[in-house]
């Protein structure tokens, strides 16, 4: 009997698939997948984000990509593992123009699941570690200037006799965290945002907000959180985080700046973007637009009948502030995510009588028993202790197909409803709708799916198993002069209604800023063609539209929550940097729009 | 023949040593170091910083502390190492109220050298990772208050209806830490500070300045610079650094306030400290004040006759701006160490006629021979690569009893004379005094005896050598209208003449806030009584006053490089915790008061 190391395995694999490359032979490389194999690239030879689901895909994807990269120097790193017929480790390579870092995982001796990335374009390497600036230049230099005055300089040329390479719309932590990743690169980048501060934008929301995942998920790129920063992070210490994070990574950060039109000049290649800024009109000509107003970016404000009629006070969600003003008064809550609940408790907290109507099944998560058992393998401080950082640990969530994640999910879930069963079935009884998502897959995909539909209970749910918290459930037939009449005919009356329903698709950004033409042709952003409820098909097997190129050429998408803004801005920033380096980078795969209309 | 590990050697030791105190037998355990021995404890047993440098000394230390430390669970941490017969390791340790790290090296079995240090205190650790806060409270909590509105009320009420337990004077890089670590060790602490904003020590000195230390030897506590950070930081990157570093360790930082006046009350055992911010006169009554204002506190302006009859413009090094203004007219320059020389580089570059007066004889390290010779074990890429993390440097500098660090250091200095003689030679044929301190020992001794003399060369030692900077060498006689006129009998026209003489003892700080008798009461700061110039003796053996219990009670020191404010933060952090929660804490060893005169 022969045992070899699980290091031996996926070297003496990666070895066959690099000489079969190195020789042209696609057939060989192609076979030395299974028959059920995945193949997940993050730019390194798409120059897109795209995962082939078979060995013809597979090959396909070979064939057009690998004559271009001339990859090479595939090397296992660190031991490997091995466990339930899975052998599986991480390796680097080199490609013509970058290094990158893999995964793979082998079942008796063929590939199941590969995962390539770009870490790195050669001769553009982030300048840290032993490569980072001296930050001073040692001898005698007349007409020096100093760092401060560089940067004085810097800040008034750009954007004036000097254009930005990249603008980025919002300035949220998805702009700030590409922008500092531009920044490492050298590339010129503004970012547009209306609020005054980085930071604004949680700043101004609901004054019980708080991060609803955990810090080890949360962490920004470069600066970790202290190690004693909270667990769940409120949201105007995460604010000045974000804050100072602007100041020190010395982003180009123009805040209290509203852009009214974005143009694409054929002719040119360049954008045309005219912004307001403290009463000046400035147009900005940049190579390339990024919008990153958020996943959740514009409000999603439902028009019922009788709207205008109602006498009290009606706000979206994401203008509702606080609830001291509503002490001893009649609130209606329409809708059950996450910010429903938080508005409902934050409301009952401070006296109000409050309703939630919930207008279908929601899934509901406890907050310990996600960070427990959807969580905690990857992003805690056990798996810190398991040397699992966040950058590890995001590699490793890459690593899993999408196609592939509903069937590893369904067991977490399953396992979460025999654990909370008592909590589930109190909830059940008060008549809230409770779902684990179309196939029981639970809060990621339903997250990826369709960015909405789930929350993850820090209390609410007990409010409303107790019936503290009323509960409607249905369909709203009317707004009227004083409340809500339900389809069922129940009427509720309200002094405050409160609309948490969520925001629309950020192509809706698209057709405010560009025009409904380039919406259209772009189409939607997130889900991923799952057929399933507000994540229509065909099946694409990646995110619509994020982080990778668009229908649009120089047009991009950037957002996510804290995780994936971290990881996934390390792929657009070298999607852009090697354009503007006059990188050669070939898109395979681009996806064609099928999913014009808004949801 | 019988071989025994490194980690063995050292674990047999602190077993005997181990059982030796726990049975009081202090003649075994003293006996356990060799004739050639030092033991040095940061606050753990001496509450106070103390080295114990021979077999007697650390008989009485042992005597006087342990019984009631109540040690135990002496054990090593990692695998020890064995070179040139010396084997050592680190190890921790418990005593009745704390837990400790400490290092150990031994000769012969028998211990030379050994470091005991304080890391928390029991009950009262800082709670990080498993042990951080949840950030949110989950349930439902009428009445509940959000993180900003308790952060709002607790500054509001800091200073006036809630007194703190800890008041700084200094709000730079040396206050600014040690309110960090009493932050997370829930102290109730306010900075004074008389300019606006943290970071402003640094951005209103003179612009070219940057750190002459390496980033590796600059770290904060708890958020370590990213690791593309200038290797030399310019002082506004620095304060911008500093500026957020207090924001988001959320430090009650009182800026454009200055302290007046501070009084202890015997009677309260309390301190009466008037400040003026913001137009109004607040009186704090905090049970310690911690002195921060700098080593290189207040300015030291020499007196020399006809100084006030000089027609040109007169500056102290600390009010030196720019050298804008200097183009085409003569300057003065007197002193010679690090100011001194960026100042005269400055002022050449910007095309003034520069003169620097060197009146003794000046260390000067080439930056690059000193990183590699000097700093590079411990504080550089490659010290990181080996594990040595600024944590790690900081416990190794203070593994070595300051009695041993000349003779230790003699042989680098004398490496970099060989190493850069052709500069050296060059420089003393431009007339430049050159020295390596009295004993050859260097600029970090230096730098402990006096905390002055020396110049980093990033340059300026260039243009002296080839006579672009001029130089005067002797004694100045007097100030004329005109300039500076030398015992030598030559004289030098001036336009400007820059006083960049350093400054005095942070016990002038005290002469100043509490009073002269105060001050001679606590006698000088910093120097460790080597007898050389500018440290009379007699030798103390730790730096006078620093991070430690002094002759007034309820008066600390706090200062030094940032290596120095990050690692002896700690220390003093946790003796104020102890005092707070009312910990017994003997101070041992309390050095006379010998040196109350200004140096």
């Amino acid at each position: 009997m022969t045992t070899i190391t699980p290091a031996a395995a996926v070297q003496g694999w990666l070895d066959g698939f690099g000489a079969a490359l190195s020789r042209g032979d696609y057939s060989a490389a192609t076979a030395m997948f299974g028959t059920d194999a995945y193949w997940r690239d993050l730019v390194s030879f798409t120059w897109s984000i795209k995962t082939a689901e078979d060995p013809a895909a597979i090959r396909a994807m070979l064939e057009a990509t690998m004559p271009l990269a001339h990859p090479r120097n595939w090397t296992i790193q660190g031991e490997g593992s091995d466990a339930g017929g899975v052998t599986e480790g991480w390796f680097t390579f080199e490609t013509a123009v970058g290094r990158g870092k893999g995964h793979l995982r082998l079942i008796g001796g063929k590939a199941w699941t590969m995962l390539t990335t770009l870490l790195e374009l050669k001769g553009f390497e982030e300048k840290k570690g032993e490569n980072r600036v001296k930050g001073v230049e040692h001898g005698s230099h007349p007409g020096r200037k100093t760092w401060l005055e560089k940067k004085t300089e810097e800040d008034a040329l750009l954007g004036f006799q000097k254009q930005p390479y990249v603008v980025i719309v919002g300035g949220g932590q998805g702009g700030i965290v590409l922008a500092a990743r531009l920044k490492k690169l050298a590339v010129p980048t503004i970012i547009i945002e209306k609020n005054a501060q980085p930071g604004d934008s949680w700043r101004n929301r609901y004054k019980s907000l708080c991060l609803h995942d955990p810090v080890w998920f949360d962490h920004l790129p470069y600066i970790p959180f202290p190690e004693d920063w909270p667990v769940f992070s409120p949201k105007d210490k995460i604010a000045d985080w974000l804050e100072m994070y602007a100041k020190v990574t010395e982003l180009n950060y123009w805040g209290g700046t509203e852009c009214q039109r974005a143009r694409f000049d054929e002719t040119k290649q360049e954008w045309e973007i005219t912004v307001q800024r403290k009463g000046a009109t400035i147009v900005l000509r940049p190579t390339h637009l990024v919008v990153a107003t958020g996943v959740s970016g514009a409000s999603n404000v439902p028009s019922f009948v009788g709207m205008e009629s109602f006498r009290g006070t009606q706000l979206h969600s994401s203008q509702f502030r606080s609830s001291e003003d509503w002490r001893g008064k009649k609130a209606v809550v329409v809708g059950s995510n996450n910010s429903a609940h938080d508005i409902c408790a934050d409301l009952w907290e401070h006296g109000a009588d409050v309703t939630m109507i919930q207008r279908s099944s929601t899934l509901v998560a406890r907050s310990d028993t996600l960070m427990d058992l959807a969580l905690g393998a990857l992003y805690s401080e056990a798996a810190m202790k398991n040397g699992i950082t966040a950058d590890v640990a995001d590699l490793i969530l890459a690593s899993l197909p999408y196609k592939l994640l509903p069937a590893l999910q369904v067991p977490v879930y399953q396992q979460m409803k025999e654990r909370d069963a008592a909590f589930y079935k109190r909830l059940e009884q008060s008549g809230f709708m409770l779902t684990f998502g179309e196939d029981d897959s639970g809060l990621l995909v339903m997250y990826l799916r369709r960015g909405s539909g789930y929350y993850v209970d820090v209390g609410a749910s007990e409010l409303i198993a107790d019936g503290r918290v009323k509960l409607m459930t249905g369909e709203i037939n009317r707004i009227t002069a004083t409340g809500v009449e339900m389809k069922n005919g129940m009427a509720l009356t309200a002094d405050l209604i409160v609309y948490a329903t969520g925001y629309s698709s950020m192509n809706s950004s698209v057709a405010q800023l560009v025009s409904q033409e380039v919406a259209e042709k772009v189409g939607q952003c997130w889900g991923l063609g799952s057929g399933t409820r507000k994540d229509p098909g065909p099946w694409e097997g990646e995110l619509r539209n994020m982080w990778k190129p668009t229908q649009q050429p120089n047009l991009w998408f950037h957002g996510g929550n804290l995780q994936q803004s971290r990881h996934y801005s390390q792929f657009l920033s070298l999607q852009l940097k090697a354009r503007m380096e006059g990188i050669q980078t070939p898109v395979y795969g681009l996806a064609p729009v099928t999913t014009r209309a808004e949801r």
